[in-house]
């Protein structure tokens, strides 16, 4: 079986590698001869061994019968969306890196694969090379989750390990972690949060088996949070991570939230640090899992999509757990679930908090509040001073 | 499809529990109808709503036609490994929980397996309810693991974990655990590091497909750490753990053992306390992978169980990468490794040790060695005075 994969850039050229130098170690592991068959880029091959595997034109990688798997890591929407509709059209399975492909148009490419009966996996999107999506469709698909909390973005928590460990500010460790090639010059997408954000989407879509879009998401980055923040936290004993969480509620509805949240020190999660990335999923049968690794790079990246690449030539026809419905109204009310929050002011608000723990001068985490009720508090407090920090406890 | 669980123990009954009670959910899994058929035990049920389900001849499970897969909960070498070998020679699919078995006889049985096409799985008997074999299997298959450390019994870590904390001695910790249920009366199996030798032997035969049987594992437990030791390595910056350790040497033989090992508060074991296990798995591909959980207790082992019940029922045939042969010399010779050693003595030995980095007085960390010099150095240092303790780096 020929595989075709779409795009050369770190992913792709990683993916291209492993099926090239490991051919027969990956055959062996599919219980099936595979090779590299075609490699899509408009850019020419440049130092490779397989530099006649390239084309231009998608068209010959889709009329060749003999391809049954299409990689996809081109990235972006399109044409990784169009070429990846038509391969499961044509009977063939795709798999892809591609976290924003996945959380916006998950539902409607697997349900066009269950058509067709092939598959449409992409363990690579979440985790880099954790294996997390297998696990989580597999083992613990009858396990009965009802909470998934993660650190899922490598650039954030660097960006708050150093802030931690060295009492840097915010732009300070940005600039060391854009120096470093940890963060893009842009990094808007990781320190605002919107690369968690379409994280959770998929790891929620996925578990609970109904789409919980990005855009249904509410969304903070790191941004906002200060050397003062972390410190005050750490004498507290609490870590400040960026965290992705979703849970179910009893009424089936999905709360999901991404922001910056105090995690106690005896957390697994407290120790996931620098680019680490970790998962803690809570389930029924199973109490607290977590899985931990590095969740981005090269080589983890594209280790996963050739676990995806075995895995579809391993199996016949979709499969059935791998699969989640469009569906209308998700999301959770945002008021249905309140928090404690860690707050700091610039004066004495004491009054105004009469159930919260007061830690130090003008540090208090409150009793637990929904969405609105810290919006008003506030309002309230800003009228008599400043609320420097709101930041919601992980519990 | 008819389920037949054989032992209604601790497990076996929370398997019974999940297949009565949520059959609906076990069986849209499986994407076929799954039933508990039979439940195996000479015990007259007691107070389940499953009653009529109990059988003590196991010639009526083998014998329906219906019975596809085997849930062996017994425990122990003998019946289960008749009653797993029948059912594979018969055409059923087994899983178990049961490491003893897995470990002495898992080659063999995965070859009748095998030959068969049906499946052996034991997703249970290692790490409880922590997807750990199947990832192995599947995701990371192609990745190219390199080493294996793991913290994979709990009692021993909940022991170890009260005297970081408080300072305890090894026999009021190991008391308190017995007190609470999580060590048994005879705690040898789990102190002297026999389960964790059991797991540590599954995960090498799968990950390298050769047996490493446990009797060719050198094998030692905490029974011997005293307080001293943990306070003095936390001084140092390090918890001790009962680490299972394999690696793969570049002559293709296994080093592997199981020890009480210094680990680094930077690395991500030392943060795993009481009961949890996990599991670090090093690969070329991928780097450092790590999974948490629950190593043990009713729900998350049967919730293990259950996960291989439902793969069982999804595959067609034998999943052809859970395999390892039978093959003499797969054990390193004990040599083949050096590793630094946390020493503490009752005297100055710092003439012995020109090598060694001396932390305080009387302790030490030596420079690289193997089993056999640090045998040397001991009977030297007890010539002049004496060795208290010997602790491998985990590095």
């Amino acid at each position: 079986m020929k595989i075709a994969v779409l795009g050369h850039g770190t992913v792709g050229s990683g993916v291209c590698e492993i099926l090239w130098n490991k051919k027969s170690e990956v055959s062996s592991a599919a219980g099936n001869p595979l090779e590299l068959g075609y490699v899509l880029d408009i850019k020419e091959p440049e130092g490779v061994p397989y530099s006649e595997k390239f084309k231009k034109d998608f068209s010959a990688v889709l009329s060749d019968p003999e391809v049954g798997i299409v990689a996809e890591c081109i990235g972006g929407l399109e044409p990784a969306y169009s070429y990846i509709k038509a391969a499961l059209e044509n009977g063939k399975s795709a798999v892809t890196s591609n976290k924003e492909l996945v959380a916006e148009k998950g539902a409607e490419l697997l349900s066009i694969a269950r058509a067709h009966n092939v598959n449409f996996l992409f363990e690579a999107s979440v985790g880099g090379g954790i294996p997390l999506i297998r696990p989580l469709y597999s083992a613990m698909n009858a396990a009965g989750i009802t909470e998934i909390a993660g650190i899922l973005n490598g650039t954030t928590n660097y960006i708050l390990t150093k802030m931690f460990r060295f009492g840097e500010d915010y732009s300070s460790a940005l600039s060391g972690a854009q120096k470093l090639g940890y963060a893009e010059r842009d990094p808007s997408a990781d320190v605002l949060g919107w690369d968690s954000c379409r994280k959770i989407s998929i790891l929620s879509s996925l578990v609970w088996g109904k789409t919980l879009k990005p855009s249904e998401i509410p969304t903070e980055g790191i941004d906002m949070i200060t050397a003062e923040d972390v410190k005050t936290a750490e004498q507290c004993g609490f870590s400040i991570k960026l965290l992705a969480r979703a849970k179910i509620l009893e009424n089936g509805k999905i709360f999901a939230k991404v922001s910056p949240a105090l995690v106690g020190s005896d957390s697994p999660l407290a120790a996931v640090n620098d680019v680490f990335n970790a998962v803690l999923v809570k389930a029924e049968t199973t109490g607290e899992v977590l899985f931990y690794g590095k969740g981005a790079g090269k080589m983890p990246t594209a280790s996963s999509v050739i676990a995806d690449i075995i895995e579809c030539a391993k199996t016949e026809g979709s499969i059935k757990s791998v699969f989640w419905e469009d569906g209308a109204q998700t999301a959770a009310e945002k008021d249905s679930v309140s928090e404690r929050y860690f707050i700091r002011t610039d004066s004495d608000v004491s009054a105004l908090l009469p159930d919260a723990e007061k830690l130090f001068d003008f540090v208090y985490i409150t009793s637990p509040l929904s969405a609105s009720e810290i919006s008003v508090l506030e309002e309230k407090i800003n009228e008599h001073g400043k609320l420097l920090s709101k930041i919601p406890l992980f519990e």
